[in-house]
């Protein structure tokens, strides 16, 4: 999927405070779509938040739909389809947003790059949808290709020389530009340069590093960092990072910059583009070797890494305590023979009538009323394979009240087979979260709190679980709408692997009437003919 | 695409006289979806006949669509998708209607079969799609497989002892049921069945044989013919037939039911079906080989076929005379580099708000409100690849006066290769046409009518132009609604091989709602919130 006929879309850039108002026509042929705004908090517009059945209608074929919405912190964001698995199909772009007129970042820089980073298969996004809502199941399997900015390389070996991974020489030259040849970054010696990374990808978790070259760490998911300097970086799907990188290695040479799988066993080959020092040629290869990606299951150095992240001093603090607590218990379960994520024994399966609408109408019958789990029995065993005896479908939302701190203690757990936990990058709309902290086992009540970080905790919006750990978040209900809180890897959300928030929704404005125009609101608003 | 998990969607029967009431629920995932039945001419209900921007808006994912419709005339029909290429993707089945109780077919049979043949293709239909859209232009090409009821044979010889065709030796027994076995007619010995032959290909046209046995053809379209007999015959997509099979050859052996392709230069191996006599094992492989398809060239063969279809006597006749009379000029062209068919150089691009609602509650910015041509240069060379000076894309529509006798010469001329001229099956909704003859070359105003079999031409949705030739046409616009009249070949429709022909609107009655809740007209009913 393109938009504009680009892959990846355009980059959006604006200033903080900006009104954006992009006007979305659906030239698919038979599909739906929205474009959620990954990031952007929406306060005042929760209908432009661009998901499926919880935001708005999706926008049918041949319909324009606007969003206009308002972007009120700098930082570096993305934009994503958020219906079935069009992020998948190629449907995101950046979104860029500087500060505004007369303010400055905390950090100075000479330039800076853009690298939107995902995975790629060969195989569509609809039949990823059919295996994995087949019996028997069928995985997605590993991406063939890791991009950056759109571009990657397939049996089209850029690292050859360096990488038995690759089979084959190389049959590209190094111009720019070319199918086959990576994005090319041309710097100046000398010279620091502010590196903007986000991660889109479907699936895979990433480690970005560039030979020879360390980078300061100072933003992550539009929020300032206390600057810390790493070797490499790991970021998941739904994060994004500024690093500074200061050119300052031998300048008659140029330098990979490689991402590379993490997490999960990688199959994939790492993904290249060029660190290219002006006045050299882009096509002089580099002498060393891209960066060799950390071992995938070095869970260790994640950790490390993640718990470097502080927020730089002066950022908003959390307040102390919390008014209220949700337990996500998250296992793999099998319902009816399907292989489904759930979150306290629910897979989220969503309704068809949009739950803005629904919720701020009082229509009754749009999605289940009673109130979902808010925690899971206290002897579950999250070492194990779930015993499973109770898992359902469901649809129902999480309502918060209105201007209340909320904490959710992220559980994660052994999956379905023996001996495995994934790493889940959770992703909450319409709200920043301070992380509060990451622990190893099943978080206890009454202990786990004390070692809680509030003092600097990092704001983000995007934040993991890694395998048989849990993650506190806390966040303060601010923001009158309708947020998916969900695993930012989209076959897993596919299998359910989400929840819904709602607060506020008696606060919210006009809906614009095409986010109605389906299901009971649509029937609702609709005269007789 | 199943329908109730299955592929060929269930059998509607059903019979003359009665309502049929299908409650379509769309379970895809992000794609809209109509049905179309086919051949059944939804007087009084044209908001029933399941054409995507003509009679209705694509009935979104999640969402449920009644369709509900008289059937007021026996036949052998089929239903499918309309929208996009959801055809090829396998969105079809049988609709059979048999005769009023207490009523008589006017021919005798012992027993029926049902046979719906189809064309698959190992790409999905979303990567055909993007193929016919792009620059270059990618055609889907020859199909992988011919089905009968939904199977055919891949890699998996039935007919290995008797064609070099197939690579390897079956690794199929025959019992029925099997994933790679086909269909099975288990017949008696000196009966008469009745088989109903319906052809939903998305592309090829196709020749049907019983190995030994003749076929005596008894019904066209849901149209009682004057009884012929045949070896084999020629069936186009959209098109369907009843023949009469006496099962008197030798009862201690089984024969194969084979079809191949007709038209095009064949790259698929026939399809093949096992007519059983019983008490015969089904495993048991005929003695004599699947009937040879005649050479994919051999147009009088076809021709010989057309000719041979009459109307029953005491059907009814056509009207003497035309009162009005549309000249359809058939070619490829170019337009803005992508490659299209078009109609008197108009290609057909569908407007998002269905001409149904748009044209009965007069909305002007809808479509092109200026008519489209109905005549073409009578310079133009048939014979040569087109000039193509002017060709446009659009969508404006021929307004018919209601009672009036329309007369349609489908003109065909070359390709834009040199010395091609393809096969179309064209197909009407809402109506059956007299089919008054066929000619060769340039329909020559004049003349050619003197040769029209205004006799017993018989009634007909669907026609054939052959290449170079043109077809003449004969129907009364007495079914108010908003009818497509399009190439039944489903990659050239995509391509704008199609016209809409609107009839007495204003009498139109209560369009449902759902119908309306899409593009202009879902804003016109669509309340402020």
């Amino acid at each position: 999927m393109t938009i504009n006929g680009k892959f990846p879309g355009p980059m959006i850039r604006a200033k903080a405070g900006d009104t954006i108002h992009v006007e979305l026509t659906n030239k698919l042929h038979t599909e739906g779509v929205v474009i959620h705004w990954h990031g952007i908090r929406q306060f005042g517009t929760p209908w432009a938040d661009g998901t499926a059945s919880i935001s708005q209608c999706a926008i049918n074929a041949g319909e324009t739909f606007i969003y206009r919405f308002k972007v009120d912190k700098a930082g570096t964001y993305f934009y994503h389809g958020h219906y079935g698995m069009q992020r998948s199909a190629g449907l995101y772009g950046s979104l860029i947003v500087d500060v505004a007129g007369g303010e400055k970042e905390p950090f100075h820089y000479d330039g800076e790059f853009n690298l939107l980073l995902s995975d790629w298969w060969h195989q569509s996004a609809h039949e990823q949808e059919i295996g994995l809502s087949s019996i028997p199941f069928r995985w997605i399997g590993e991406p063939q290709t890791l991009l950056m900015n759109g571009r990657g390389q397939y049996n089209c070996s850029l690292a050859a020389p360096f990488s038995s991974n690759y089979s084959s020489l190389g049959k590209c030259t190094l111009r720019g530009g070319e199918q086959c040849a990576p994005h090319i970054l041309h710097a100046l010696p000398n010279k620091t340069y502010r590196l903007r990374i986000a991660s889109t990808t479907a699936l895979a978790s990433l480690n970005l590093a560039i030979g020879n070259h360390k980078m300061v760490v100072v933003e992550a998911d539009g929020n300032y960092l206390q600057p810390f300097e790493v070797e490499d970086l790991d970021i998941y799907s739904g994060e994004s990072y500024s690093v500074l990188v200061r050119t300052n290695q031998d300048p008659t040479q140029n330098y990979w910059v490689s991402i590379g799988v993490r997490g999960r066993e990688p199959k994939t080959p790492q993904g290249l583009t060029l660190l290219n020092y002006l006045p050299n040629s882009a096509s002089k290869l580099p002498l060393t070797a891209p960066p060799v990606t950390p071992k995938w299951d070095d869970y260790d150095h994640s950790k490390s890494f993640s718990n470097k992240i502080l927020a730089l001093m002066g950022s908003p603090k959390p307040p102390a305590n919390y008014d209220h607590r949700i337990m996500l218990l998250n296992t793999q379960n099998r319902i009816n023979g399907y292989t489904k994520w759930a979150i306290n024994n629910v897979s989220l399966v969503l309704p068809f009538t949009p739950y803005l609408g629904s919720i701020k109408y009082g229509l009754k019958h749009a999605f289940d009323n009673n109130p979902p789990p808010e925690n899971f029995s206290s002897n579950y065993d999250v070492m194990k394979p779930p015993i499973n005896p109770n898992s359902t479908h469901g649809n129902a939302v999480y309502m918060l009240n209105l201007s209340s701190t909320t904490d959710v203690i992220l559980q994660n757990a052994n999956a379905l087979s023996d001996n495995v936990s994934e790493i889940h990058p959770w992703h909450l709309h319409g709200h920043d979260f301070w992380v509060l902290g990451y622990g190893e086992g099943k978080f206890r009540d009454g202990h786990d709190e004390k070692k809680f970080n509030l003092k600097n905790p990092p704001l983000r919006n995007t934040a993991v679980i890694f395998p048989y750990g849990w993650t506190a978040l806390r966040f303060v209900t601010d923001n009158p709408g309708v947020w998916a809180f969900h695993c930012h890897i989209e076959p897993h959300l596919h299998m359910g692997m989400g929840v819904v928030f709602a607060e506020g929704v008696h606060r919210v404005g006009n809906i614009p009437n095409q986010a109605l125009a389906c299901g009971l609101t649509g029937k609702k608003f609709m005269k007789k003919n």
